[in-house]
C-alpha cells in the first residue's frame, strides 16, 4: 500500500470510528438513575421540545433558564437542614468567648445537643443561632469557615460528609439540563454564601448562579485594604414568596424549568409555570424512607403539603423516590 | 489529474486559506476605535497576561470576570442621566392624573421642563420623581414601558436614540473581553430595571449580569395569576460603598477587572484591585467637550475626584477620551 493510500484509509477509518462513537453518545441515556417512567419521560419530552429547532416549543438558549431548590431538592434535609448543624457547630466552637450561652436558650440546648429543644425555639431561636455564628466577621473569613466545615464535618446519622449526600438523580438532571443548553441556578431558602464555596465542585453550579438567602454586609477600608463585613442584619429571606423576588432581583427573566420539593418552592413553581410556552415544574416526593427519608404533609422540616395539592392542579410532575430514582446517592449501588 | 491527487491538492489548499485566514483575523486589531497608546496597551496587555496559559498572570476562565459601571462609561450621561429623562417623561405621561402635581415641586419643575429646578430639588426630590414614575406596576408592565421609552425618546441635544450614545470604544472592549473568556457585568447606580430590558441587545450583557440599584418588589397573586409588583420603596443603591456590597451579593466573587468613571465607581475599583494576582482598574476620564463632555472634579453628574487621585495611587489606567478614543460613537466616521 503507498503512503498516499494508507493516509487516505486512515482518514476514512478514523472518520467512521468517530461517528460510531458519536452514535453511541446519542444512544447512551443521560438519566442512568432514573427509573423509565413518567416523570423521567416528562423530563426528556420537555429538554426534547424546548431545544428542537423546528419544535413549536422550541425556546432560544438565552432563555433556558431552570432553577432548582437545594436543601430537599438536590441534597437532603433531615434530620435538620445542613446549615443548621453548620450553625450549632459554630456556636460550639464560639462559645468559649461567651460563657453566658451555657444558660441562655437556644444556645444552651446547642451545646447540650438537644436538638428537640434547638428546633422547639422557634424561627426566631434558629435566627439566633445562625446569625451568632455567621456575622462579624468579613466575607473572605467567612468562606474559609464554610470550605473547611464542609471538608470535614458529617452527618449525625450516615456519619457521611454533607456533600456526599446529594442526589445522584439530581446531579444527572442537571448535566443533562446543561448539556442542552440551560443555565442552572440554585434558588434556596439557605444562605447564599454557605452554598457558594462548594455549589461549582458539587453541582456544577458557579457561586453566581446561587440565590439563596442573606445577611447584610458592609464596605470598609481596615488599614486601608477593602473588606467586606458580614452584618448581624438580615437582608433578604429567598423562600415561599421570596423565591419569585429572588429570581427576578438575580436573574431577571422567568425560568422556564423549576424543581422544588416543599411548600417552600411552591411560588417559585407557580412564577415559572405561569409563563407562555413549555414549562416544566417538578416537585421531589420523598418516599423512601430505606434509601433516605420518607415525609410530606406533616413535616417540620421540608413541609410539602399546599405544594402537593397545587401539583396536580398544574399538572407538575411528582417524582415518587422510591420509585423513580434508582439510585440516591453516588455511593449507591 | 487523477480524482484523487485533485482532492488531494484541495484538502492542502483549503487547509493553507484556512491558515492565512486565522493568521488574519489574529493580526486583526480587536479595538479599531482606540488609539495606540498607555491605556490600549494597558487594556492588551491585561488580556494576553491573564489568558495565556504559560504566564504567571494566566487566569481560569471562570474567574475572568469584568465589571463595568454603565453612566458614564458605557454610555453618556450628559446633561442628565439618561434615567431622569425617563422618569421626567413617566411624570409627564401620568401628570393628567395627578392635578396636584402642577404646584407641588419636584413635580412642577418637571412639568415646565427646567432641569435646573429639577436637579435643584437634591436627592430626596429625584428620588421622588423617580418613584412616582417607577413603582405600581407589575414587572412585565414596567418592562414593556421601558421598552417603549427606549425604541422612542431621544436626547434633549443631540437628538439621537439614547441607546445611539453608546461609546463604539467601550462595545468593542465588551467584545473583546469576552472573546477572551471574560463574563462582562453591568455595575451601574442605575436602576436593575431600567437597563435589563436592553443590555443585551445594546452591549450583548443579558440581564442575569446587570446589577443595579432597585425598588422592592412583592409576589401576589391576582385572579389566580402569579405577578410581581413594583413597591414604591428603595431595596438597595448600588453606588459607592454599595458597588463592592452588590458585586459580591450577585457575583460572589472578586472581579479582575473593573471599569468607570467617577467617584461612584471608587469603591468598585479598590475593591477589585485589592485581590491578589493580576488586576485592571480603568477610568474614562470625559476630556472631549467637542465631541462628548469635558467634566471631571466639578460635575455634579458623574462627578471625577476622589478616584482621579486614587487613580495615580492605584495605578488605574486613565482613559484622555480626546486622546485614546478614535471614535466615540458608534455613527462617528
Amino acid at each position: 500500500m503507498t503512503n498516499l493510500k494508507f493516509a487516505r484509509r486512515l482518514i476514512v477509518c478514523s472518520t467512521l470510528a468517530m461517528l460510531a462513537l458519536c452514535l453511541a453518545a446519542r444512544g447512551d441515556d443521560p438519566l442512568p438513575s432514573w427509573n423509565e417512567g413518567k416523570a423521567k419521560q416528562a423530563i426528556v419530552d420537555f429538554v426534547a421540545g424546548t431545544t428542537t429547532q423546528d419544535s413549536p416549543e422550541f425556546v432560544p438558549p438565552s432563555e433556558r433558564i431552570a432553577v432548582f431548590d437545594n436543601d430537599g431538592t438536590l441534597w437532603s434535609e433531615k434530620p435538620l437542614y445542613f446549615q443548621l448543624a453548620f450553625a450549632m457547630d459554630r456556636v460550639k466552637t464560639l462559645s468559649p468567648q461567651h460563657p453566658e450561652w451555657k444558660e441562655k436558650q437556644p444556645f444552651k440546648a446547642v451545646l447540650k445537643d438537644d436538638l428537640k429543644a434547638v428546633l422547639a425555639a422557634g424561627k426566631h431561636g434558629l435566627l439566633e443561632i445562625l446569625i451568632a455564628g455567621h456575622s462579624g466577621m468579613t466575607t473572605d473569613e467567612f468562606e474559609n469557615i464554610v470550605s473547611e466545615w464542609i471538608h470535614t464535618a458529617r452527618h449525625p446519622t450516615t456519619k457521611r460528609l454533607y456533600t456526599e449526600m446529594v442526589f445522584q438523580p439530581m446531579l444527572e438532571l442537571l448535566a443533562y439540563f446543561r448539556a442542552n443548553g440551560f443555565k442552572t441556578y440554585i434558588v434556596s431558602g439557605g444562605g447564599i454564601e454557605f452554598m457558594r464555596p462548594w455549589s461549582e465542585r458539587v453541582y456544577g453550579i458557579p457561586p453566581e448562579q446561587v440565590i439563596g438567602s442573606s445577611i447584610k454586609v458592609q464596605f470598609e477600608l481596615r488599614d486601608g485594604k477593602p473588606v467586606l463585613v458580614r452584618l448581624p442584619e438580615i437582608d433578604f429571606i429567598d423562600d415561599k414568596e421570596g423565591k419569585p423576588v429572588g429570581i427576578h432581583k438575580f436573574i431577571g427573566r422567568r425560568p422556564i424549568a423549576a424543581f422544588g420539593n416543599s411548600d417552600g418552592d411552591m411560588q417559585m413553581l407557580q412564577w415559572t409555570s405561569a409563563g407562555t410556552g413549555a414549562r416544566l415544574g417538578l416537585i421531589v416526593h420523598h418516599t423512601d424512607a430505606d434509601r433516605e427519608w420518607a415525609y410530606d404533609r406533616d413535616s417540620s422540616v421540608g413541609r410539602l403539603d399546599k405544594a402537593l395539592d397545587e401539583a396536580t392542579k398544574n399538572r407538575w410532575t411528582v417524582v415518587d423516590m422510591r420509585k423513580d430514582w434508582q439510585r440516591v446517592f453516588p455511593s449507591d449501588k
